[in-house]
């Protein structure tokens, strides 16, 4: 028995705690599994009754007979720890934990957590859960969850599946899903997991033949390499993966935090996880639920140039309020032989000519994807409304649907077809904004990077040894040397710059310990005397002043969440006020530095802006490749890096002041 | 009979066109008026049949008996001014032409429908389109209209009514909005606008007694100054108007400029523009749907602080759905007595509990909203389900309710006692944002202002001419100085700057007619004599040097579509690259322009960011309040002005280049 067996077609259940009475939440996994065909053994374990549901309930999972492959614990408080070592002593594979009461009800719920999953570990009982709503294998008829989704008759059978931090949720898409055709194979609610996670979840699902699609509803992430690995087996496999993630502003990421006791992590880092391992992100609710046809079975495009969506329609409107939110994602239209973005077709065509036309726009290399926009006929004439888009050929590119009325026949018979219908044009747009910015997932730079011998291993360099970490990468640095006391002799030429030497002031510059632009040695003299007076150092860093077309910042981050990234944005203080930064895992190769240093707005002044001198955006991209091999140095000993300013000049590049904090 | 009556209440409609064949949509209009109780008398006009869906018909309205109040037109091409003809004739007041082939058809159709409301207005007939769909008035029973959505058996009556540019979206508000319980009073599709507009159709609503909110979908403004006036008129009946504006993106502007043969103007202005006339302006279609009843009855929250919502809820992650987006907009959650941004109330309140909570949140004066989250009971036990918050008092305060299942019993339940309830986190979190945003009419400074006499009142001025206009206004200007050939002899102190002083160089740095920092006299004389050889001029602008602790920039312009805008940006490029600025209607107050500054993120080192000096944030409110008085000039006479850069100071502002076009 695998795994995947014990956890989504056990050939017997016990259900620990299920109750008598069938108004309350622990009485419906019974009631469901029955309602929805299970056809395995149901063993009721009640501890004041002899039976349940009218079947016999045992006292003890010790009494049950025959072989269990998965326990399901609806329990409060201690009984779960003594239901787990039930589990271990009948050897029972899989537990799910329906109680909560853990690590989502904090610090003392979560140690109680830890010691649970230790035992379970030594027991040999995997374990989903605590605090999840349970699981659902539709094709299979296992509804083995509490959510009340299930009272719904006929669960509508398909190839997606789905996997949640939040229980809710499964029950959010499975209806959504139902009124709209659209159908699911798996649903897991994994709730603080404290064994199976999403992560292996996807490794499983990557092996389900069921499984053409996987979307995930995350509140966190808590495996990211492994995830990762996932993702890219998934990708193997031809299946797409979508994650609709919390956490995009500050007050979610507290309420995340809060929720599940995980840290939630800085929204921009996932976004450049997701990205770099296949994942496509999406920005709604709906279109989690929604875009599964607009992937399944297709690559992620790579394209080079800006989208070309082909908006067919019979409704001005309708077709506007979607084009209108493509454009704001930077997607174009394409309309040939059309004065207009869109290709209006009103009351002209008959079917064969607009699936023809369909056909044809999804054959022209300069068309990227087809949208087809129906207007108020596919409420009451669904047949007639959808048919010309249902006779198109399937096309390596997609084709997509909006429908501006309430419409669940025509969404319905589009879903049976295989065709991504939306119900809102912004759900719509951002599908197809999401498809265009799918990735393949990326390859990395290979290592490893050596540290150099006669640096520290810990603690924070000093800004010589932050510079002089960056030149043995291959950093072009700022020409420096160190003047020590009595005499601060030096070789740098005048004007230069005198910054104290200490690894201990943090804010160099608030604390006085910096001076710009000396132009002589007298000056220096006079500097150096009245800094070291202010500041506790010994030594002074001198550089040569240097300038440049522009000021860059680039940054390395061990992240907790997604682990090492590298970060580039507009220099100043422009990266943090206007958020102007790029991020990708660590490390990148030079083309996608390259492509980094496009995102960032404020280098528009090194792109030629008004005329405005270019700058070494080459030399740029080289500098965030060589930051970014910090994460090739062995056992990743770097906590934070930073070049800032990093001066971008016409010809080449230069690091001015360097920052490095390992870890410890 | 008012105008009101002819359109909305007529006595007989006049069908022009109407089909005998059922499967034509020139039939429907008499098939909806029938099957939704029109109790007036239905005339059809038909060339070739005497009888249509077994009503007599006439071969032209001159052969119809008794008195006609509202003539829908049909017909194709050239007859469509052949009935307006007849109107007149007849004495037909009102007349609704679903025909296209007008403005909506490029330049000849334009010119066809300027002739075609020529005659409507000499024959005293007031038209509705062309290119509409016509009009629905739910609550009188008149359903003259072509849209398929009234195929639909009983229209859902209800207080919101509805303006459209898009005739389809009549389908769509109406549909969408019957399926979930929500009705309307009167639905109206403007089509190309050549009479009766968007404004005139306020302006009826503002005095209808059936209607309590009012909503536009706009493809763009046609009369902004009218709808201001009556969007201010709905205010004072205490009426919310809500818009859905297309043309947010460049794609979609275009979109716009080719349906409608409208120009779209551009998005941040019209955004100033809805919130100066108090109209509220929702970015999800269906949040168009759903606000509502957020609305109806209730005043512009004009709060002075961040805004926060209670959000309660049984399902923790269906409330982080709507809280991420929240934080997104800057909202901010109160949850008294929790460690989470959210109460749970999960399986633990009874009803009356519950509905407690909410009316004790909606109380404090800590709270300005409240927001209940429902899980997947909504969907099989929606009496269940919602009733608490049926049972919670009404409050000035909006309360909204976010199911997170497909569940449409619940949301028609809610919208039956008058409870704002979401399908999405997106919507919901959009009218909540939306809400909040809202506010009353702007009050305008008054003028006028006197245009100085030695200015010309034509062309550019030069850029003394401008200092000297923005000097009269109350602007600190930069001390400065004309230097004529010969001798260009000049009191402003060293060091300098030079600029060739002439209207007709348009970028001065570009062309080398700009010197800075100009060290003494016999360096002038040298940049001078230079720049002179380079540029056809005969005078210099000399300016004493300036500088600041941040430069701004302040602008000024009579927009085609909103009118005069003041607008006031981050300096330097920010304002571009980043679209770092913020607009209003002009003129502003002091007041008015310090909120707009604070929108302005480039301004963060002018507020003690890091420790950084503070800039006079005052004197830059005070010089965009003068700068926005330009509007105040009798005829407006200015096209467009710019004083770029404002250097502001720890002490005031300084204007230091500044621009000044007039109209003609």
């Amino acid at each position: 028995m695998t795994l995947a067996q014990a956890l989504f077609a056990p050939r017997a259940v016990a259900l620990i705690g299920a109750s008598g009475d069938p108004a309350k939440n622990s009485a419906r996994p019974f009631r469901f599994l029955r309602k929805h065909g299970y056809a395995g053994r149901i063993v009721p374990i009640n501890d004041t009754r002899g039976e349940v549901q009218g079947e016999r309930a045992y006292r003890s999972l010790a009494d049950a007979p025959g072989e269990i492959d998965h326990a399901f614990i609806m329990t409060p408080g201690d009984s779960v720890e003594r239901a787990i070592e039930e589990c271990g002593a009948r050897g029972v594979p899989v537990a799910t934990i329906f109680s909560d009461g853990f690590a989502d009800a904090g610090a003392e719920g979560a140690a109680r957590q830890g010691r649970l999953i230790e035992r379970a570990r030594s027991l040999g009982v995997r374990l989903l859960g605590p605090n999840s709503m349970g699981l659902v294998d539709i094709p299979g008829r296992v509804a083995l969850s509490a959510n009340a989704v299930l009272e719904m008759d006929g669960l509508p059978a398909g190839t997606t599946s789905f996997v949640s931090h939040s229980g809710t949720m499964l029950g959010t898409v499975l209806s959504r899903g139902a009124a709209r055709g659209l159908g699911f194979a798996k649903l897991v609610s994994v709730g603080n997991e404290s064994d199976l996670g999403v992560a292996e979840l996807v490794e499983l699902l990557a092996e389900d033949a069921d499984t053409r699609v996987m979307l995930l509803f995350l509140e966190t992430v808590r495996d990211a390499a492994r995830l990762a690995n996932a993702a890219r087996r998934a990708n193997a496999a031809g299946k797409p993966v979508v994650a609709y993630k919390l956490g995009r502003s500050r007050l979610g990421e507290s309420l995340a935090r809060s929720h599940t006791g995980a840290l939630a992590g800085e929204d921009a880092a996932l976004d450049a996880y997701f990205r770099d391992c296949g994942i496509v992100r999406v920005d709604q609710l709906e279109t989690l639920i929604e875009i599964p046809p607009l992937l399944a079975g297709r690559k992620p495009p790579d394209l080079s140039r800006a989208p070309r969506v082909a908006v067919v329609t019979t409704t001005g409107g309708g077709a506007a309020s979607v084009v209108d939110r493509l454009g704001m994602a930077g997607i174009e239209t394409y309309a040939p032989d059309s004065a207009s973005p869109i290709i209006d077709l009103t009351m002209k065509a008959t079917a064969e000519q607009y699936a023809a036309t369909l056909d044809g726009l999804l054959g022209s290399p300069d068309c990227d994807a087809a949208l087809a926009v129906v207007g108020s006929s596919a409420q009451f004439h669904p047949q007639l409304a959808v048919e010309p888009i249902l006779h198109s050929r399937k096309s390596a590119k997609p084709l997509a649907a909006f429908l501006t009325p309430h419409a669940e026949r025509s969404l319905a018979l589009l879903a049976r077809a295989g065709v991504a219908a939306f119900r809102t044009p912004e759900s719509c747009a951002d599908a197809l904004a999401a498809y265009f910015a799918w990735r393949s997932p990326r390859t990395f730079p290979a290592g490893p990077v050596e540290w150099p011998r006669r640096l520290p291993r810990r603690g924070r360099l000093d800004e010589a040894q932050a510079l002089e970490l960056f030149a043995s990468l291959g950093m072009p640095v700022v020409e420096h040397a160190i003047a020590e006391a009595p005499s601060f002799k030096h070789a740098i030429s005048y004007p230069v710059a005198a910054k104290a030497l200490s690894p201990d002031i943090l804010h160099k510059t608030e604390a006085g310990a910096v001076r710009l632009g000396i132009a002589d040695r007298a000056a220096f003299d006079r500097e150096v005397r009245a800094m070291l007076e202010r500041v506790p150092a010994r030594a002074v860093l001198v550089q040569k002043m240097e300038s440049g077309l522009a000021e860059a910042i680039v940054g390395y981050r061990d992240d907790p969440i997604v682990g090492p990234i590298v970060l580039v944005g507009a220099g100043g203080t422009l990266a943090e006020i206007y958020g102007d930064f790029a991020l990708r895992l660590a490390p990148v190769g030079e083309d996608d530095a390259a492509a980094m240093i496009e995102k960032v707005k404020g280098f528009a002044m090194l792109r030629g802006y008004r005329g405005l001198p270019r700058g070494d955006l080459r030399a740029l991209a080289k500098a965030v490749a060589v930051v970014s091999r910090l994460a090739l140095l062995p056992g990743l000993p770097v906590a934070e890096a930073e070049i800032n300013p990093l001066m971008v000049k016409a010809d080449g590049v230069v690091a001015v002041d360097a920052l490095v904090a390992m870890k410890e």
